[in-house]
């Protein structure tokens, strides 16, 4: 068992993009467990710092091995000090080890409660606490002592403690976005590639739509898109470009969305459906397709193929993706912008 | 104590988004609980329907009011085949009410593990249980019988259980992004609005960069950029376009990132920056600006500011937000796109 004094996390750290940095996200937040935690890492307007899987230098406020008994924390945890171990993050607040919780309840309980009590002490301002889903049991103990959820993902849940009395809790928020994308695929006889769902339980049941889904997880929009049509109806296509996009919220889990509509080249034309998902799939005549009653009646849907009409016959431009990396950038980094307009600059 | 047979969850029900439905998003977690829920509401190739807060005309696979004691559950709960109030989804999977949660742990251990083996014996696939914080205690039990963490958001935690053992799991992912914003604002001298950080403990830390931030919850792209540069920089400004977009995985959180590129026209001059996140600010030439040798070496700051300054010019369009509705969707929904091309449209 180590007790190092309080001190700053250290001058190597992650970097973060422009945009994270306002908005008091911790360094070690950042990226910090991932595969490629030992490269560089930086991002628009970032700037170059590294941090190790370990941390190279790092000091923390106190530690604790997760191996004590339950008794040697209860007896020794107030009288001694011990406390979580635990780093400072370059906004006043803490981020406590997920690593090296004590496994016990009680222990968990009592070392969190001195561990709070020397932070207020210290003037620290939000507590960053991810548990593990193997330590689930300690959710309801940090709950107690006054944490709030902040976000979860497979395998451990965030949870945040504001300590301030006299200033607003100043935390960001965790993701609050499904991307979803749609794919406009017409062949050379005007005929776009359309789908019929299997689940649609409503009045729109006949209608033809673009398929549809969401990109998972670290997938790029480019990519994620031209996976869902082979998904769903077996055709092969590339990727043109972003032709709109629409954003809406209180979706999914009360959460927001924003939908990525893109212009595909079909590559093949033998359909294949998904049986899952899809119940039907053809090639629709652009006019008939256009002429369901859904559309006629639906500005929204009926703009979005209208501009994807368009595109096909190069009258309207979008955003492409283009892999620009900064030099001090080891991520890949996609910017979607105007092709067509930028080409009159260089 | 009402006990309901196995049942659909009735024909009213809320609208999924097009890409949502393809995406095996029960129709009852979206938007459930929200202050529109009396309101119909569908979106891009979505189509009518409805459904009340508490629902009509929905019938429950089986109730157990939490109101009952610790021994009433154990002595009957496997006895009498008691089960957790919950509802089918349209993908085959079960819905757990969250209100109707025992609120002590081992009656809730009991009642879930009856549930689940009989949902097994029904054929079900995927179990959602949503557990508001003040039932934390019934997380670990949840996890102990094998649930996954799914999302949580301040308030609650989302988590699954898939039943079929011969069949992947299709359960779509949580929200998975987080949405930045960047304000590009030049007067009619050219000079263009920056920034310095307080918190940029790195190389670039003298560099002057574009105000940038996170968008709020359920905020809007084009309000979210102005309300940023306000705060950070009290210039009023009006958001003009999108002039590009980055797209960057395993971030904050090792969640994804999506960062808008806004063009922004000053409504005022005077600089009053906010201390707490922002060092200095001021009006600085253009050429002065991209003359940093942080943007000549960096390829994706320097392209994203020469677009800006193109756009500037009226020689680059981008997209501009458009809100429209469609016959059945009562949501604010806002699609971009390049409105320049589509004027030729119409």
């Amino acid at each position: 068992m180590t007790i190092l004094s309080l001190n700053s996390s250290g001058s190597y750290r992650y970097r973060l993009t422009t945009h994270e940095r306002n908005s008091n996200i911790p360094a070690r937040l950042v990226n910090g467990n991932s595969p490629e935690c030992l490269k560089p890492t930086s991002s628009y307007g970032g700037c170059k710092n590294f941090q190790g899987r370990n941390g190279k230098g790092r000091k923390g406020i106190g530690v604790i091995s997760s191996k004590l008994s339950l008794s040697t924390v209860l007896s020794s945890g107030s009288s001694l000090g011990l406390l979580l171990d635990a780093y400072d993050d370059e906004y006043g607040g803490v981020i406590i080890e997920p690593e090296h919780l004590p496994s016990e309840a009680n222990a968990f309980a009592s070392i969190l409660r001195t561990s709070l009590s020397n932070w207020k002490l210290k003037g620290k301002k939000g507590v960053w606490l991810k548990i593990l889903q193997e330590h689930a049991d300690l959710v309801p103990v940090a709950i107690k002592e006054g944490f709030d959820y902040h976000h979860a993902d497979r395998g451990y849940i965030m949870l945040t403690y504001w300590i301030p009395n006299d200033e607003p809790c100043s935390l960001p928020d965790g993701p609050t976005h499904q991307i979803g994308v749609g794919g406009f695929v017409m062949n050379e006889n005007k005929e776009v590639l359309v789908v019929q769902e299997n689940v649609c339980p409503c009045q729109c049941s006949g209608v033809w739509k673009l398929p549809t889904g969401f990109i998972n997880k670290s997938e790029e929009i480019f990519s994620g898109v031209v996976r869902e049509v082979k998904e769903e109806t077996g055709i092969d296509t590339e990727f043109l470009e972003v032709v709109a996009f629409r954003h809406v919220h209180k979706v999914a889990f009360e959460q927001s969305d924003l939908f990525f509509v893109c212009m595909l080249k079909p590559l093949s034309c033998d359909i294949r459906i998904d049986e899952k998902e899809i119940q039907a799939a053809k090639w629709m005549n652009l006019d008939e397709f256009l002429s369901q009653s859904f559309y006629e009646e639906d500005h929204m849907s009926k703009r979005v193929i209208d501009i994807c009409a368009a595109a096909y016959e190069n009258n309207y431009s979008g955003f492409i993706n283009h892999h620009l990396t900064s030099k001090f950038d080891g991520k890949l980094s996609h910017l979607y912008y105007n092709h067509e307009m930028v080409k009159k600059l260089y």
